[in-house]
């Protein structure tokens, strides 16, 4: 037995604004950052998570991990681990927190970070990364992990316990091919809106050679300009292959279903995005409106409760969940067992700082104990900042491969964290010396 | 023209939990709590606003208000109060700060008091009490200082201006008839569920004699007390007497469905917050299962884009606005208005701390501006920690009287602020010193 000593927090930004990666019609100066967190026992074992923000704000994240860590400094580490059920709703459900949301937002990405360093800490303890460690659960212990606080109308724990049954079946197997051959990978990163048309087709050409086989681009900055970019990528990759596009909430609802009438006839993959992701009636009259064009959405999404409802007014093909956006595993346990009992392939949303690292996990589980198929499923894949984490993503051949190590995969390396830590770490100081003022300063 | 140089902020709570004020079957041990902010021109001029929490926590809104705060320290004040739908988007779309809702939770709310302290500089200028302020604008004028951003497929900028158009017939009178008046308030003072049977019974008299016209009880701790309670309220107050309950979204769909069909023979005059406030569809469901029993909800919609979907899937029949938890008097503005288009009666959260001071003013502007009536409207009153503020609310004979005070009714007194600031306030020491611990104590 050991109990939790401290939660130390680090505010990690990487100055990404002042290239224009990451770009979009919505987000137009990331600057990738991570609210990080370590959770240390007396005997120093530790667990790992961050959330990810665009860079201002980040510090108001950091503020509300270590509040909610607050709620679990002195406790045994044993018990929390040994329930991560019972851990999480003492989080998520706190009697003064919840005001704060309930489920949603900063406080609610919060207490996911601190809940998912507690799977960090329950995958190292078996030596399994996240994935295996969930695969290998039984579905009773899954069930167990899950709240079904306000959505047991859609999915009730029977029906979560069946849905995990039928996924043993063939288990053993599909891991082991997740083992040797991954999970397939789509790619954003020729299509940021910042890009000029001939960096965009670069990158489209070598994303095709890499392997990947679907991309996607951003729109919703100028019809004109969408057009023209969707015109040359599908000249470029042909009528066949697969083009997504994401238009980041830019839309209201008419204008969602009058601008992309004219990028219909590139058959664009899903339009991911198109209005503001709280918006599910507005989601269900947009897919009305475009079908049989697919709509998506979700990195946005803030609970259960919300993709509960995408799924009943069937306003969503395809459930985009987010490794740190919700309440941790737990939370996204449920949305993988939600998007199953409606029949809707999961495609998670990665790239920022982490994300690629964190949701991986996700897909492969859903693909050993849930869905049993990679069909229509795909982990979004963009290239960045990998090297800050302790082991970064291998994707070769358009796939995710597996992770071996044990964990999350949030742990950063302890020099980027000292280096990028804002404002006052040293790779933030060099930036000053050389008058380069990243997005993210305006506000401290 | 005078810089905003400061935005001082305070984290102000009161032990409530060491009473059992304000608890109810999900906020069990609240600690009624200020995050409160105070912006500071070079000149001296000043404005006003906080945002109520639960007790732990309010140190992470504190945190967010001093973020948000950072994006016009150094702005002209003149500028931002000369054009307040532009002050607000720009703070609420920030393009970094945006990914911590958007639009919801302790970053929307943080924006919210920052705009709201604006609106009390606008109100104070001109010597109004806000809600007389909000009165004396143009349609125009109001019309510009809502983001119809998202909510356009339900109410359109011209359909606003319409609406208050309307609204400008017999304004005056109305306004004359609210400073002699005020408007009809209901209270929820009898009905915590911490109370024994016999102090809601003393109080419910209390209420009827005090010239209160509807009362609330608290339900969904146990069925059975339940019953219980509801059929002493009854028997003192007779079967015509409105008597709303309230849920604190304490059921899943078919839990609220079953639960308040023995509570029918009671006839509630409303059923609050029955599920979950993220659930619209649920709402909606619940609404067609238990009619003709009306359904409320609202004080912990995130934005105007929930308000929308209620109104949209026919989901509500009261909408509470709450006027902390949205962006500000712009997003109010916007809720008013959907409630006018769509014919649902605005009855407004309040209690908390400061709660009653601050959305008395959007009933007033309703009525005089919007509604053109007072039937089926009341505004929640709690009578607790008025004392702390400025200009107290006066309700007598059942009503709210009209604020006379320039600004927003959020000012606090000095002296209260200095007592009450968590945790070194002398207030706070002398319960220590009293070993008397409020539950925000359990995280600092």
């Amino acid at each position: 037995m050991s109990k939790i000593i401290s939660i130390e927090t680090s505010d990690v930004r990487f100055p990404t604004s002042l290239e224009l990666d990451g770009s979009d019609a919505v987000n137009v100066d990331p600057d990738y950052s991570a609210a990080y967190v370590r959770i240390v026992a007396e005997d120093g074992e530790a667990g790992y998570a961050l959330v990810f923000t665009g860079g201002r704000g980040n510090e108001i994240v950091v503020k509300a991990i270590e509040s909610y860590g607050q709620l679990i400094v002195g406790e045994e580490l044993d018990d929390l681990v040994g329930d991560l059920g019972a851990a999480a709703t003492r989080l998520v459900h706190d009697s003064q927190l919840r005001w704060l949301g309930p489920e949603k937002g900063v406080s609610h990405m919060a207490a996911g970070a601190i809940i998912n360093a507690l799977w960090d800490v329950a995958a190292r303890r078996e030596g399994k990364p996240l994935w295996r460690y969930l695969a290998d659960l039984t579905p009773e212990q899954v069930v167990a992990a899950i709240d079904f606080t306000h959505i047991s109308d859609a999915l009730t724990p029977d029906e979560a316990r069946e849905i995990l049954r039928r996924g043993e079946q063939g288990k053993a197997e599909r891991i082991a091919e997740l083992e040797q051959n991954g999970f397939r990978a789509y790619t954003t990163s020729p299509g940021w809106l910042g890009y000029s048309d001939e960096k965009m087709l670069r990158l489209t050409r070598e994303a095709v050679a890499d392997g990947f086989e679907l991309i996607k681009l951003k729109v919703g900055g100028s019809l004109e300009d969408d057009i023209r970019r969707f015109e040359l990528v599908r000249a470029e990759v042909g009528p066949d292959f697969p083009v997504a596009i994401d238009a980041n909430q830019r839309w209201d609802v008419e204008d969602a279903i009058a601008w992309l009438a004219p990028l219909k006839r590139f058959e664009p993959f899903w339009i991911e995005e198109a209005t503001s992701t709280d918006d599910v009636l507005g989601h269900a009259t947009i897919r009305k409106a475009i079908a049989p064009m697919r709509v998506a959405t979700g990195e946005a999404v803030q609970s259960r409760i919300i993709f509960k409802q995408l799924l009943q007014a069937q306003a969503i093909d395809v459930m985009q969940i987010d490794s740190v956006r919700v309440a941790g595993v737990n939370e996204n346990l449920a949305n993988i067992l939600l998007a199953a009992k409606f029949g809707v392939p999961v495609c998670p949303h990665a790239g920022g700082v982490g994300l690629c690292e964190l949701v991986q996990h996700f897909s492969f589980f859903d693909y050993a104990a849930v869905a049993g198929t990679q069909d229509d499923r795909y982990i979004e894949f963009v290239d960045h900042l990998h090297e800050h984490f302790a082991e970064p993503v291998v994707v070769t051949g358009g796939r995710y491969r597996a992770p071996q190590q044990p964990g999350n995969g949030a742990e950063m390396l302890p020099d980027s964290v000292a280096t990028w830590t804002f404002p006052d770490g040293p790779g933030w100081q060099e930036l000053e010396r050389r008058g380069l003022r990243a997005a993210t300063r305006t506000a401290r």
